[in-house]
């Protein structure tokens, strides 16, 4: 690793810093601190515009008379096949998920996959059948693609990329800025699946049940939670970097504290055994169908009760609140009565789980 | 090759014929035939709406009281830099073109990047410095991104893919179904450089100067043929596949008889030397910087005088026209005063072009 650091006499042609690496490591795709560190030195560095730096899960912009959001994401999960879900579904439900999150009704999505040769036809065949399914199942159309085919050994099986468009209905404000003291921090339900159902199947864990990914479209349940209720003022899904990642973006982004209590978070027993044994922290693990909401304290109430009415958000709770102390940190309440920071990940845990 | 054949009694589990092929080849990825073929069977079967069967470069659809073309493309160029450009303002580029082929005005992009574990930070800072170039000379806004890493040897060093957003002015209806016989058909300059460019890297070829990479955004060049004349009623760009590909899928998708000139048809010596050499047939090799405008016979002459006093358009010439015979096919009058069809391409000859 050290060969790999940058020595700061070495004459390295780059004109900034970058990162502290002369060479790309797993860990700048794992949504934790290299990958912050890549995003900020080398893409928005140049890519700069109001547009970009929203940091949003997708940008935001007019056309015409409506508001428009627009995201994109590259798929390179492995395996392609997993429990509860494939790179299809994943595919789908991550880009509606995150147009979603801007509070964007999700419209029309493109697919552009990278085979690599060799790849059974017949399993580009069911990932093409799994896609189908989980637009029907979102409400949204694939309407523009593409094909590439990489040499064996240059790619592995299928990478699929998925950008799509919304439309954000008026009145709805979703923004990472817009957490303010005060306002309550709602999870929609038990976390770290989707990681662990991945790292199962790649460690051959077995357990009495097995462990399914909890991949699901949630624009169904962020459409009844804004009729509930408008003063909804962040939305995320803790993907890549778990719950802990995107409590810190958020609370970067918007300059507060988050305070959390760890009792409340639900994780299944299941999924807690097996991060003991791989040695994972739920909270930094991937989810692919859970929604964190930030909304004002008067709202809480009306936006759980119709979460509690949606089959994917049964078991909504709130888990702590925004808070005017400890500017761009989380803090959690401990089991046992303390109190810990909880930094973003840092490193790579679970390469390519999504 | 014949392993890979199906045979139709082995009781394969998909339910479609599909392919013939059991696993995918690299000319799957070639634009030709096979292409075709797989993008019908595999995914025009199940994914099937109105937007989708446009099979235009993008979707087109309504906004608001805005027409939005829409469209991605990823790029898995070997190798990533070459003369005349590099994968990061192809990746902006051949977006923007397919924006601009689309009638439509190029906005907004994503970029989305996977990255080989590996690839020199010093190398991907090149590549972003490049796509803002590109960006800021073609006009649009990347304004949303996504980046993941996989593991050294399940990627090849760095793929892209952009999608974009752009708007259809008002009074432009540009689709392949719109060619008419008695339409002429214009290109926009010299072919095949962007594909021997690269080929001649990958061999070592050497020439007394180097072939460039053709790669440019043409939406300047568009901006100025609509504002001339609104009659253009078809605009493609000849990438994979090259001019003959197009033409095939033009004649194809609208029904009619394309007939085109050999000796019209503008190769530079050098290009036309390295094709020789390398045994590719300059029709079939992938441009990035060139165009093909149908339009209306009235409108011709109007259209090529914006086009010579573009930088992109200079050596713009009629090459031949729509007929109402040879329904769904390519005619070419060759050099030697014979006729001969000009099939799509059929098996792999440039993978990785773009």
């Amino acid at each position: 690793m050290d060969d790999n650091k940058i020595n700061q006499n070495s004459g390295f042609a780059c004109p900034l810093p970058l990162t502290e690496y002369k060479n790309i490591l797993l860990a700048h795709g794992g949504g934790g601190k290299l990958t912050h560190q890549l995003i900020n030195e080398v893409f928005l560095s140049q890519f700069k515009n109001d547009l970009l730096s929203q940091l949003h899960d997708g940008a935001v912009f007019g056309i015409g008379n409506e508001r428009c959001a627009f995201s994109t994401d590259s798929y390179v999960i492995n395996p392609i096949f997993f429990p509860g879900g494939d790179i299809g579904s994943l595919a789908v439900n991550g880009t509606v998920n995150d147009l979603a999150m801007c509070g964007a009704k999700p419209l029309y999505l493109s697919n552009s996959f990278i085979i690599e040769e060799g790849l059974p036809v017949e399993d580009l065949w069911r990932v093409v059948l799994s896609m189908k399914n989980a637009a029907d199942a979102a409400g949204v159309q694939l309407v523009t693609g593409d094909t590439k085919v990489v040499d064996r050994g240059k790619g592995d099986k299928l990478f699929i990329n998925t950008s799509g468009i919304g439309i954000i209905p008026e009145g709805v404000q979703i923004n990472p800025k817009q957490a303010k003291p005060g306002d309550r921090i709602i999870l929609s339900g038990s976390i770290a699946e989707h990681g662990i159902a991945i790292m199962s199947v790649r460690e051959g864990l077995e357990f009495e049940t097995q462990i399914q990914s909890d991949c699901a479209p949630l624009n169904g349940l962020v459409d009844a939670m804004l009729a509930a209720n408008k003063e909804i003022h962040v939305l995320r899904d803790p993907t890549r970097g778990g719950v802990a990642s995107v409590l810190n973006e958020i609370a970067e982004s918007a300059g507060v504290g988050i305070s959390i209590s760890e009792h409340l978070i639900p994780v299944s027993e299941q999924v807690r055994g097996a991060c003991e044994i791989l040695g994972f922290d739920p909270l930094y693990v991937a989810n692919e169908g859970k929604l964190i909401a930030i909304v004002s304290a008067d709202a809480a109430a009306s936006v759980l009760e119709v979460m509690h009415n949606h089959p994917l958000g049964k078991k909504a709770l709130i888990i702590g609140e925004v808070v005017a102390d400890f500017k761009g940190m989380v803090v959690m309440k401990t089991r046992i009565g303390g109190r810990r920071v909880v930094d973003m990940l840092s490193g790579e845990q679970l390469p390519r789980i999504c």
